[in-house]
This record gives structure tokens, C-alpha cells and sequence, in this order.
């Protein structure tokens, strides 16, 4: 077993801090017992809590400060704030020193963005990061990337987030080539602005060894699984995400009345419970959190706010993953091999 | 009773034609008995279907042409070869000249939006047209838009899309001053591009006596009804769609295989038949059909392509009902006070 894979937590982030991330980490490290903790935030709430999980207590060090980033901070504010001094900065800080090999908070995300930004600084070649999310889709899961960093963006912000994704998806999924798709408002080549078509005339003509461009995919086609990547700019990604989680808890909804309205559907509730379990795992919003910040030099995941402690540990799972698949190495050469092509063509 | 609701229709449009526009248009008529129509297309195929609905045949005149525009036509082409005489024009230029109040197509969106622009013209005010459909959302239906029509926008385009979403709710559901949101990626005032920021301003400092703008909306706003309109550019209004759209047929597909996974869970479905027709249904995507193109001078209704009889007599029904609400006079008053508001400030 090579060494341990050391997690710097933002203990308190999101809207319950402590008393979902201690057992969600706890969670997590029974899943991966080659995992180390390093949490950051107010030591009395931590410590209350790493009481009741033992085998955690043994494998953390607390932090202690009081300086806590609010989900209703602006960017600019908890940088001012909160730079050198808050838990979530501190998560991120151990990240830089080498202390942790990745950070994970549930706090604000604009905030988070910023101060991992301004304190890892971006990878060479890559201008802005962005945050990419798996999508269950009807084919298994997708990466899905920009689900919200930065709001538009250039044919090269696009491409280097196809690369950047695929670099995740195959250490994920274990894919050598995964297939990857533009989102745009239609499938024909005419259709979209110009940035976005400039993107899929470049990863065309790249036609890269490590990802296999299959053109242009439309709203619908993310659920339908029709690539292993699915590439936007973080103002549509994000409209994408928000707006298929609305469809899904509204359809939710639908079902559970329709299934109250009468004494046959009740009993056939009663019947069908299995079958209504197995929709409810695979639709849990828990079960899908997680979603890594990539272009930085250094790891980081941002997990939901209002997550229970489950959802956490999915969180803390994507965190463990993407250090022991050496994810920022891989990231890190596709960029780099993307340049060299951009140069030269 | 006022005078007939006089209403022309491509008959060649979608992928099926005339075989789904003319059982479609039978059944719309049924339901509005005041409604009289005109049919372009191929005569042959449209008497032929006529010969079934001798209702619809008195209520009908046809006119021959032998050019239809393809799904697979780019608008410039289909300008280039269809305009004066394809079916889809031919509809067009009967509300230009005032020998229908509504025209009706389910063929290719880009044309039809390209030939309703180019013979219709905008209003003056109006930069450009805009697709806008009804979503059912768990508190009724919201009128949402632009679905796709053009790309981008300034502050000034969006909010033309609210005072014509505005309209288009108010005589559709009956409202006096309907809610109005804009789509964005969260809803502090920090959030979304400049054009985003601005034309919430405006429309918060206008304070219409027609709409009550309520601020930004996120993704899964839109499905949990958050606004009785909601304004977005038509890329991220389309990408909100079809994501939704896609997760919706997701879920769909994913109980029906829960339901078939067991004995149980089969028995379960047989008892709660009715609840699951009650959810089919409410998913229909054939009742939510029917795009209204607003900022024109003329009605024109899109219907999906790939639909059945039921589904295009929907998008007859909204044009119909779009006229008998005077829709276009309602619009046009609302922009001329937006314009001298702007004007004033």
C-alpha cells in the first residue's frame, strides 16, 4: 500500500458545519481506512463530535480557529476576511504546503472558488478553473464540467475543459478514451455562438489521443448518456444541473401524491416499495455530491451545503479518489500536450 | 360570437406532415368549433386526409404548392429555396396579409423563425423574436422563454422578454400582474453577467404596472413554479429545457423498469394504474407543445416535429387561444410602455 492519502477538511462549511462533516468523514475513512484528517475549524464543536467516532479521532489532527466563511459571503468579502485565517483557508492552505493532498469544504462556493484561485493559482495554460460533477446518466455516469466557476468563455477555455474533464472521467471510469461532447442548442455545425463552434472545429482537427470528440450534444442528451464528457461554459452548466435537479424532485413529488391519491395506489406502494427504494438511491442528490475544482494546482472538492452526513462522505470518497488516481499529474500533461498542439497548429 | 378564429397551417411540417396536421387539426377544431382554417401543401396528401374529417373539410380551404422545407434545411437555404412558395411561407404570408390571424407549423424551427423574421417583420422596439412555451411546474404553468430562438443578449433584450413573457401570462392564465424572474446561476445580486445585472436593475427601477419582476431565479426554479415567467437568452433557455426535458424521459424509463424488476413491484403497478396514467400524462410532453414566436408582427405557433395528432392539436389550441386573447395588441402595447420608459430614464 503506498502512503496514506491525507484529507484536509473545512469543518466548518455548509449550512451545519462539524456536526456533518465529523461523521461524514468518519463515513468515509471506515470505506478508505488508508485516509488521514486534518480539520480545521472551531476545536470544542470538532472535538464533541470526533468523540463519538474513535477509529476518526486516531487518524485526525484538529486545527483550531474561529474565523468561519458564511454561505451569504461574497467572494471578495471572505477573501478579505478570511484569508489566512478561516477554516476554509486553512483547508486549502495545507493543500499548498503539502501537508494535505486535497481539501474538501461544503461552504460557499463562490468563496471557495476564489480563495483556492488566489491561494493554488491556476495550472500553466489553463486561464480559470472550473467545477465538474458526475451526472447519473441512463448509460452510467458522466463528468459534466462547467457546472458553475465562470460564466462564458473562448474556444481555448472550452477545449481545455474537454481536456480537463476527459483527464477526469478516465481516471474515474477508467476509460483510456472517453467520448466527449459540446453542449449546444442543437446538433447541426451552424448552431451555437462562435466560441462554441471554433471549440469543436479545434478538438477535430486536435483529434487527441486521449479523447475522442463526438461533436455537439443537446440539453437532453446529457441524461441520455450520450458522452463520457459533456463540455459548457459554467453559466449554462450550471442551468443544466440546477434545472434537471428541479425536474427530478418535481417528478418526485408527482409520484408520491399520485401514489397517496387512493386506497389500489396505496397498496400498490406497499408492493412496489422495493422498486420506489431503488428509484430514491439512485436519484439521491447524496449520492451524486461532490464536485471537483479543477484547473488549480492543487486538489479540491466542493461539497453540497445543505448535505447530510452520507452526502459528505461521498464528497470525502470523490477527494480520496482523485489523489489516489493521481488526478492533478494527469491533468497537469494533457494541458500540456494540449498546448503544444495549439502551438504548433 | 365575434368572428372566426381563422388559422393557417404548413401542412407539410415535422416529420410526419399532413397525416398528423389534419387528425390534429380536427381535433383542435372540435374543441373550438369557431375555428375555420387554411391548409398549404400538397393537395393530394391533404384531401386525402380531409376525406376522413368532413367537419374539418367544411371548416377548410387548401391551397397546392409543391415545395416543402425539410427538418434538415438551414434557414438561409430554406429562405433561399422556400420563400413566396413553400407550404411553411405560404402560412406566413396568410397572416401578413391578413387572411389568417395565426399561423401554425411543426416543420424546422430555424426556418420558421428565419421566414416568420424575414416576412413579418419585429416590432418596432422588438430587436428580436423570441420562442416562449409553457412549463408545468408543481404550482401550475409558467410561461418560459426565449427557448431558442437567438443567442445571447443585452440588458435591454431581457427585458423585452419579460414584458412580452408578461403578456403572454397574463392572457393565457388570466393573471393581472404575473411574477416575473431571471434565470441566473444564483440569486444574490452578485450573480450572472452584466447584461443580467443591468436589465434586473431596469425592471426593478421600472416597477411596471404590468409585471412584478422578483429577481433572479436559479435552474430548479423554474420546475418548482418560483415565477409565472421566467426570462432567459435563448441558449441557456434552450439548454434548460432539454435538460429538463431529458431527466424527466430519465426517470420515466428508469420506473418503468423498477416496476417490471419484480413480482411485487408488477403487482404494485397493476394497483397503482391510474396513478401512473395520472404521471404519464402530466409528463406529456405532447400537452406542453406548442412555442409561441413573440416580437413579431403576426402570430406564429411552432409545434414540435416528432409529435402525434394530439400533440399538434395542442399547438393549434395555443394559437387559437393566442388570438382570441388579441395576444398581439396586448404585446405591443406593453413594449411601446417599456420603450418610453426607457426613454424617460
Amino acid at each position: 500500500m503506498p502512503q496514506k492519502v491525507r484529507i484536509a477538511l473545512d469543518a466548518m462549511g455548509g449550512d451545519v458545519g462539524a456536526s456533518v462533516v465529523v461523521p461524514g468523514a468518519a463515513i468515509s475513512l471506515k470505506r478508505h481506512p488508508d485516509s488521514e484528517f486534518l480539520l480545521f475549524g472551531d476545536s470544542k464543536q470538532i472535538d464533541e463530535q470526533l468523540a463519538k467516532y474513535p477509529a476518526l479521532k486516531k487518524a485526525s489532527r484538529v486545527v483550531h480557529t474561529d474565523v468561519t466563511i458564511s454561505m451569504h459571503d461574497k467572494p471578495s468579502q471572505a477573501l478579505r476576511r478570511g484569508r489566512k485565517n478561516s477554516s476554509m483557508w486553512l483547508a486549502i492552505d495545507a493543500v499548498k504546503k503539502g501537508e494535505a493532498d486535497v481539501a474538501v469544504s461544503a461552504g460557499n462556493t463562490g468563496a471557495l472558488m476564489a480563495m483556492a484561485r488566489f491561494h493554488l493559482h491556476t495550472m500553466p495554460g489553463i486561464d480559470r478553473p472550473a467545477i465538474a460533477g458526475v451526472w447519473p446518466t441512463a448509460r452510467g455516469d458522466s463528468v459534466v464540467l462547467d457546472l458553475g466557476a465562470s460564466i462564458g468563455g473562448d474556444a481555448h477555455h472550452l477545449v481545455s475543459l474537454a481536456v480537463m474533464g476527459s483527464a477526469m472521467a478516465s481516471v474515474l471510469f477508467g476509460l483510456k478514451r472517453p467520448t466527449v461532447g459540446l453542449l449546444n442548442i442543437g446538433v447541426e455545425e451552424v448552431k451555437g455562438g462562435e466560441e462554441i463552434r471554433k471549440a469543436s472545429e479545434q478538438l477535430r482537427a486536435m483529434n487527441l489521443p486521449e479523447l475522442d470528440y463526438i461533436g455537439f450534444v443537446e440539453g437532453d442528451g446529457i441524461g441520455a448518456g450520450a458522452a463520457d464528457v459533456i463540455v459548457s461554459e459554467g453559466f449554462s452548466g450550471n442551468i443544466a444541473l440546477k434545472s434537471a435537479e428541479g425536474t427530478a424532485r418535481q417528478m418526485a413529488d408527482f409520484l408520491r401524491n399520485a401514489m397517496a391519491s387512493s386506497w389500489q395506489s396505496k397498496i400498490g406502494y406497499l408492493f412496489a416499495r422495493s422498486a420506489f427504494k431503488a428509484l430514491r438511491e439512485k436519484l439521491d442528490p447524496n449520492k451524486s455530491n461532490g464536485g471537483m475544482l479543477l484547473g488549480l494546482k492543487g486538489l479540491v472538492v466542493k461539497s453540497h451545503g445543505g448535505i447530510n452526513a452520507e452526502g459528505f462522505a461521498y464528497a470525502v470518497d470523490v477527494g480520496y479518489e482523485m489523489v489516489r488516481c493521481d488526478l492533478l499529474t494527469k491533468i497537469s500533461a494533457l494541458v500540456q500536450a494540449q498546448i503544444a498542439q495549439e502551438v504548433v497548429s
